[in-house]
């Protein structure tokens, strides 16, 4: 099967032509991953076509990019509901699923992460949520199959993904949280998934109760905390969160959500130690937000007054991303991805950044040129001007704001797993509690 | 064909049900442009279910909102390629397009404006730009195919737009000029449009060139300027603008592109007094940028040092579009659109703002809930107590950012239409003319 | 007597001599009106020496600078109370007062004001204030005595003020307003003053009334208004506001208080073609507050939260003060004088951006040379970088406070003269009022 | 002598009464030490009146409040030059500098620092500064007339000052640095202070070359470094840097100066830590900046770009030293003062935050009363509003600068003493060199 071959040279030669002028541009290849146009017929037996290592061994020879984040993109693009997060548009909205895997794939990601995220039977039903009627182990076999259909369009691996149960912050037992995450552990490996993540913890323990149901899969474990470098909710160092998961089994450990880039590496230069101090060699892994979070407490983001809804102000630019890879990869984390807020332009920011040490650019970049390049296609000279890089990476971005601080006082209720107020609930949250709630902050 | 009824009882009764304590909510109706899904197989005389009033009919009964921003949207996708910022994606990687359509119908556009953005021959090849090889007719074409099946998955009308030209930068006449508009033209009738939109016109003689090309249509007219108060490039102000576009035949008048909404209603208010004064009545119209602009000057927002790629922390909340919504049928303006940072979400903003005076909310708010109602199904209680109007109105959202200001210094190099600087050319730009631009800002 | 010469060959000859690499300086000999050293023993037949021109003599001629804020620098120094603002002090404390005279003349005033702020009896009198004890003729006779003895340590004069009356506030009639004026006025004839000001007026009507009053005493007359271009509290129009001024016998007519440079010369701006425009010719005189004020509506700055006590981060730099001194001498105004904020360094700014005008330093540029000069005799070599003008003059100082915004949200109570809770009250507030007022902002 | 108890009285009776809705200070009396007024006869033997206790007697007996910032006080003054920063207006201007003392008298300041900051004569002779021809003899004197006549005004003590050194900068051993501070410590001695302060060390080696010299004087000794909590300039630990200070004699340890409050008590908080473990008993003492400074790095504010001229939007209002002295005080430091940029007014707060503990309140308490109560007198009844604690503890002041960030990015030459670019010179900097430097900023 040529036409992935044919693309390659296709974008070199053609699209790469108006890059001219842009040397650094014109002698990449594309990524093999991420090959992929919704105008050709895509072979079904594609991923035989380029030999389909496993993440263990990608990431043993070099740098392995994940996607960006599934909730807050198709939130904005209208295919779910802020407030449960859960991901049944998998079977209500399959296309306008698929539609963004393919932008991520064809922005440099190496994994297509199945969008199972909430998807554990009692988040699908809480507060009035109903996603459970379409059956906990049908939500995440649709979502691994459209996963694969558009890995299968590159190079990309598929991973089956769970994360903290409302079971748990209800104060629920080791054996009552792990029946949940049995569920989905097997609806995966039903689909056939490549390997499994366990993301999104607040607390360690509930963790290593997920990573002992996956690492019975036989499948490769990746495990992160949605943590900073201050440790978990419940006190846990966070150079001790690492060397519990890794004795759990992960293969992988890091941190995912709550955090900006800063605040995510940080935390994962505490688990790097805490991992040499015990002995223990695993891969580094970080997926922080696509938001700017230099004053929230250990809560994370979530505590901002501007979660979820006025976040706008604190995305980060393609800029920031190019930093944020550059500074991970040098912190030795080989699993570079993204979770919330990260759109298709910040994964490619990433996989430009980093194009040098993967040895080829990412489809997508047939439509940027590195650092601003396309500009010198603009027809305000004042913008031509702007078609480099040392323009983008000195500019700190005014926000429009005046009336508007740089820094938010962030919520600290201070409530962990056990808490009443955390209890799951199936009914729906009347407006009198709104009401008492709001008194309280 | 009953599935568009079903689909808005569903909605109503189903998932709108974990609204239930939103009184605001439960009793609207889904609007009928919005129906849309993708996983139901739509009629493709789905059109005729739904009677097709024209623009006009439609302007004269109640409001009409718009789409949002594709050369910003599908930059962020990996589509579109920002510097020449052509729509050559509608013969690419169609899918995307329409999947974008799809989006703002759900949103509740009832306007899908076809992808023509600088469709014209000149700027489809023009420094180092090859898209012009796709042929300018095929281009129009593609992108009307695309608008006409989304819009008749609802109930949506298509326009087709064409904008100002590299040949009148150049210093061409009137008779080149409307040569290159003809081409667009043409193809617009012959794949039957809905009417059409001349808009992003910095010179307001140029926009009247381009009404009277697309006056001999016979088709209704919208010409939209990118302006704010202080008149057009050339000085014109923009109360005189408005009456040259009246008299050049345009039904509908306004704005679009350039400025923030607060800027682009200013200037709106401009265009009425001087409508009015000139005892003259036209439908206004308005399609702002999502982006907080109060330190631009008249050039708009091409001068802030920030565009195009470090934007980010002056992108609009919801709930700026929300008050934008209101500031604009409050002013008389009853097309109220979007052009570039419009995201779908925001464009559900407009619908929702709008619901009452529409009777109906979109389709995509089965995924929201008005106010953030969706937060009464958030498991921190903390975030719970966000679910509620008062609280998201008073909210001044911090921008993370310690080490950036709230405005900019704008560039402000004053040249316009006839410049030596401003000139088309065919060829690429070249790294030595980059160089001596850089050293002139 | 020879000491002032002396004091100037000294200066320029030993003082300045460390700045020998700042060449502009080194040429420049002190103004003769700033020439005072407390270590000297001053005549007191000095201002014989110098020609004591009169002020409209000295604004026919060139350039005459005002002194700054006593209520607020002495408010900092511990000898006023913020709230009632009274100058009770020159009895108290004339030492305090006398001393802050002194730095005002050194570093370039041209007009001691006599402290006579508030000193109307009314408001002597007034919510608890005991100040009227000591007789308001006591008051003003105190205040101009410690005025003249400063000036002439120079050759300064000195000017009488008046402002704003609570019995006017409380809707009293042209009578009674009057009959508080004609007390101060008396003061002032009867101790010698060289001219009159009346200033911090909101309302027009009642500042003709007081011009009026100090036009009966024969001396020159200037009034200004505490309003910026967009009228009065009333509603009369900056442009008329001035012809109303003129026409009542104001020799010297513009804005001093409630806003910063910015809009006190957009202001003036309007008076001066309202005089234009009515064939008066006057002087205009400008004295802003050294408070950045760019969120302000038309009641100023004492509608910001920040009022009084946490205007800090609003204060001028000196480089603000330079670039007001050049855009109001730019305008035409020829009195340039400052209010509220100003300290001795900022008047001295002033004086330094007008010394080629003026062919003069002040005595006070002995411890400042131009431009930051002074800083190349600094240990730190980075901080020696800094000794040059384009340095300051590109700096965006940066707040050091993450949490605060740019611009506030000002109060608007909107109540003007004759409102109910503007009426005058000699008993001091009470809690309970304190708390009715604190549930209604 | 009566005169200090009648004016007790006099202020808690009369003036107070305006204040007599505000219970919380009705019942206090006046701090003994801040009683004066220049319109008084002061006896010459009042020191003997009041008991006038030694430092460390007044240290363990309960809180001591140290004066505010000389030098840039008299900058914006007009008697000192920013630059070289020296003290000849003590010889110059003698009246100037006594206000300045009497003032922060009256605001509550137990001791009256000499003004001998930076008199050391290899400092007063540097880079073109001429101070030196005073006699560094003659300079030290002068100060301690000054301050001793102040300090007997009410019952204050004095101390003689010293602070780091050009020879030890230029790399001076420790004999030839010792010299230049013995010169200091011989004066102080001939005119009779109370105890020294060893004050403005970036380096602990210096200081305790300092504290050797004054220890043999026999009086009680003060030594604060201007560090923060990340070590001295030659990386010795903040808690190591404390303990040095106490092996070499310090009575009394601590920070000052380089840093805002919050990161002056960071500091404090490891020297206590560093003395506790050692088992070292000491006075801490504070005296920080008046500035915020959360951006800068451990070289302190003389790093920002808005060093010295343009830190206007940093300085803090009376509400932020009000926090100062509560978190101080709670942090168990007793020497409570203030460096650079504390005005009389800062002073005034830090002794009415801490007045029950000292069971009075200062002379100048008389123009405040507490938390704005002085407002319930404001003609402006949405001012009145503001006379209340909660007001003004929960204001987050706006700066009225939108193209001002909120950070700054410091310089960070990193060169220490030793460095070429340290050393000392007599010769004025050249424009070539200012130049030079300037190139490399």
């Amino acid at each position: 099967m040529t036409t992935g071959n044919d693309q390659i040279c296709f974008l070199s030669s053609k699209d790469f032509a108006s890059a001219s002028t842009t040397a650094v541009i014109a002698s990449w290849k594309i990524c093999p991953s991420s090959v992929t146009t919704d105008s050709l017929h895509i072979d079904s037996n594609f991923s035989s076509f380029f030999p389909n290592q496993g993440i263990l061994e990608r990431l043993n020879e070099g740098v392995v990019i994940g996607d960006g984040g599934f909730v807050f993109a198709l939130e904005k693009r209208g295919y779910v509901k802020a407030g449960p997060w859960t991901p049944e548009a998998v079977i209500e909205y399959p296309e306008a699923v698929k539609q963004l895997h393919r932008e991520f794939l064809r922005a440099g990601s190496d994994v297509m992460q199945c969008f199972t995220f909430y998807a554990s039977e009692d988040k699908l039903e809480n507060r009035g949520n109903k996603a459970a009627q379409h059956g906990v182990g049908a939500v995440n076999e649709a979502a691994c199959k459209i996963a694969r259909e558009v890995a299968n369009e590159g190079d990309a691996l598929i991973a089956g993904g769970m994360c903290q149960t409302p079971t748990y912050l209800s104060g629920g037992n080791k054996e009552t949280v792990q029946i949940e995450f049995q569920k989905q552990a097997d609806a995966f490996v039903k689909c056939g998934v490549d390997f499994l993540i366990c993301e999104y913890f607040e607390h360690v323990e509930e963790a290593t109760w997920a990573v002992e149901v996956c690492k019975k899969t036989g499948m490769a474990v990746a495990a992160t905390l949605c943590i900073n470098d201050e440790g978990d909710m419940h006190g846990v160092s966070t150079a001790d969160c690492a060397v519990k998961l890794a004795n759990a089994g992960a293969d992988i450990i890091g941190i995912n959500c709550h955090f900006d880039p800063d605040a995510t590496l940080a935390g994962i230069r505490e688990m790097k130690r805490g991992l040499d101090e015990a002995g223990l060699k695993r891969h580094l892994m970080s997926q922080p937000l696509a938001f700017k979070t230099p004053d929230v407490n250990k809560q994370g983001f979530i505590d901002l007054p501007e979660f979820p809804f006025a976040l706008e102000p604190r995305i980060l630019t393609r800029w920031d991303c190019h930093r944020y890879a550059r500074e991970a990869y040098d912190l030795g984390v080989r699993y570079i991805g993204a979770c919330c807020g990260f759109e298709p332009y910040h994964v490619r920011a990433i996989a430009e950044e980093l194009s040098k040490e993967r040895g080829c650019l990412p489809a997508a970049s047939e439509k940027h040129d590195m650092w601003g390049g396309g500009l010198q296609l603009h027809t305000k000279p004042w913008v031509r001007a702007r078609a480099r890089r040392d323009y983008w990476e000195n500019l700190s971005p005014a926000s429009g704001r005046a009336e508007s601080s740089a820094f938010s006082k962030p919520n600290a209720w201070g409530v962990t797993a056990g808490d009443d107020l955390l209890k799951q609930q199936k009914e729906a949250t009347t407006l009198a509690e709104i009401s008492n709630l709001a008194g309280r902050s």
